[in-house]
């Protein structure tokens, strides 16, 4: 690339399943330029979620991104130029960079979702895993909605990835059970063996719900939900007097043209008094700073352990958001777009 | 009848969809006898609830009626010998005396589900009524599930039932907006004429989620589904920012041979970060006390109307459990077995 343009992906039209490159656009323009308050920034690490791909064709909790605009997604940036005084040339930075090579944010109260500066010494591999949104997807998640308590049994799907490797490893550090379930045997013995789950299920080659009764012989206390679908009603069979369902997503729905099949054994809620309770994590901001003590001290003892999937370069980002949903990664996507 | 027989009603097969005479045998009996601290009683009203349908197919909260058994029913009747020192003969009880003229029950302590003496002077239809199970779930599941709150939009489905019809002009109570969804133009007058729900729609002839879109601009902040299917997924359409969808039944699907299809609009608990639970209402029952006294001020006072839909007759019984899926009934649904 040539250093003085910016190479960026804009939505072209609405993708239809899997997103393919030619949903979008992949040009080289002018580096824009900051106005007066925001700051240039360099993108170095882009964060690959499922939530992304709910944005270019729905409006959900966020607006969808619109016909012609920047692909949205969070990442990590040098700042290259300066218009805030609280900003220099080379600070690194967390916002919503977007599918491209330079951002112009907004920092400061009056931002709607300003730019924030990278404590010092945190690697942004770490930034965008444990402590971005995957991370405290996990914490929020697991401990606000699902109420962990000691020896509960908690079942996670999508275990191997950013979220569900996090839950699972929260809650055994809460005293809990830990299952995971998660596509092909490699996955598997990683969160029995790396991770410590206490047993992983391999919904590509075996029967989820006949095997979450024989592990959950007493059902389950706490079932985070990241797809949805059959596995989803395969634990509500299973759910446990008074269990709770955590909805995360449904990574197995956002590729779908229209609205998936609900769960089938929703009634499990009636006769189990069971509760089924959706979140957002942007909700638990005012409550970052106990996520990420608590957070940074299991890191920093080793008792968490975190893992990345980097890709790299900006021309496959599409590419590198399908891998969410062809069960490609273990632990959370990423995308290298330029070196720090 | 003989006086000295008791017809009763056995579970001959499981049955499949509405209920027909000839699931059962309708028989005559010798009366049976009661043993030491057992009482025998003359059945006088039954309650006739929609849970009733599922106790003759499937396991739930309480196992399935045996094939060859009495069918399960709550009632009250009248004790015509007593072998416990609690209980006289006259004594007005409430109890399972299940689909027959005669009933030996336990009492006491040691009992399951020991039978209860009425209260002097309270009739038997708003016992099993306003004080029944099914005021008590509207009381329960509304407030302590639902947790309306003043100003709040409540939505309820099967309005014109027994249930339905107290959990709307509970949350009038409360200070909320109410809703009745139910079927036909007399039952929807009736919600808003005599009842005071602010609104009511009549499921089979309006589009009900067009309807509940145009009366709550702002979102239904507690959906109370008796009735599931359909009418549940609109009303997921609708959910306001944090609410709450109290489960406390799926009419619709008693009597489907097989688990009928879940919401598809479950979502909405995700993207509004809803929650759905459900409840069951005897595990409440240690709080009967409070409930009692505020349903009984509300009721003395003429803030919450009752209406009962008596059939009579004990060889109704079948015709009489269909009323409550064919939207026959209007009010609570008894059965009279026999005089006072």
């Amino acid at each position: 690339m040539r250093s003085d343009t910016n190479r960026c992906w804009r939505l072209a039209s609405r993708p239809v399943g899997l997103i393919k490159d030619s949903d979008f656009t992949f040009g080289e323009e002018p580096i824009p330029v900051p106005k007066d308050g925001q700051i240039l920034v360099r993108t170095l690490y882009l964060s690959v979620d499922p939530t992304q791909r709910i944005w270019l064709d729905r409006d959900s909790y966020m607006p969808a991104v619109p016909i012609g605009d920047v692909v949205r997604a969070g990442g990590i940036g040098k700042v290259v130029r300066s218009n805030s005084p609280a900003f220099a040339p080379g600070d690194l930075v967390q916002g919503l960079l977007g599918w491209q090579d330079y951002a112009v944010l907004a920092v400061g109260d009056g931002a709607l979702l300003p730019a924030t500066k990278l404590p010092p010494g945190l690697a942004p591999e770490l930034a965008l895993s444990v402590f971005g949104v995957t991370g405290l997807t996990a914490y929020f998640g697991l401990l606000d909605i699902g109420r962990v308590k000691e020896g509960e049994t908690v079942v996670v799907s999508g275990a191997a990835g950013a979220t569900g490797m996090m839950v699972g490893q929260i809650a055994r550090l809460k005293g809990c059970r830990a299952i995971g379930i998660a596509g092909g045997p490699e996955k598997c013995a990683w969160l029995t063996g790396e991770l410590g789950f206490d047993a992983a299920i391999d919904y590509r080659s075996e029967n989820v719900e006949a095997r979450l009764g024989e592990l959950c012989p007493s059902g389950i206390d706490v079932y985070f939900d990241n797809v949805g679908g059959a596995i989803l009603d395969a634990a509500l069979a299973h759910l446990a007097m008074r269990g709770r369902v955590v909805l995360c997503g449904s990574i197995g729905d956002y590729n779908a043209a229209e609205a998936p099949a609900g769960p089938r054994n929703y009634l499990s809620l009636l006769i189990q008094r069971g509760r089924m309770e959706g979140f957002i994590v942007s909700d638990y901001f005012d409550r970052l700073d106990q996520a990420v003590s608590d957070l940074g001290g299991w890191v920093s003892s080793g008792k968490i352990k975190n893992r990345v999937d980097v890709q790299e370069g900006l021309e496959k980002a599409p590419a590198t958001l399908n891998r969410l949903f062809t069960s490609a990664n273990v632990g959370k996507q990423l995308l290298k777009v330029a070196d720090p």
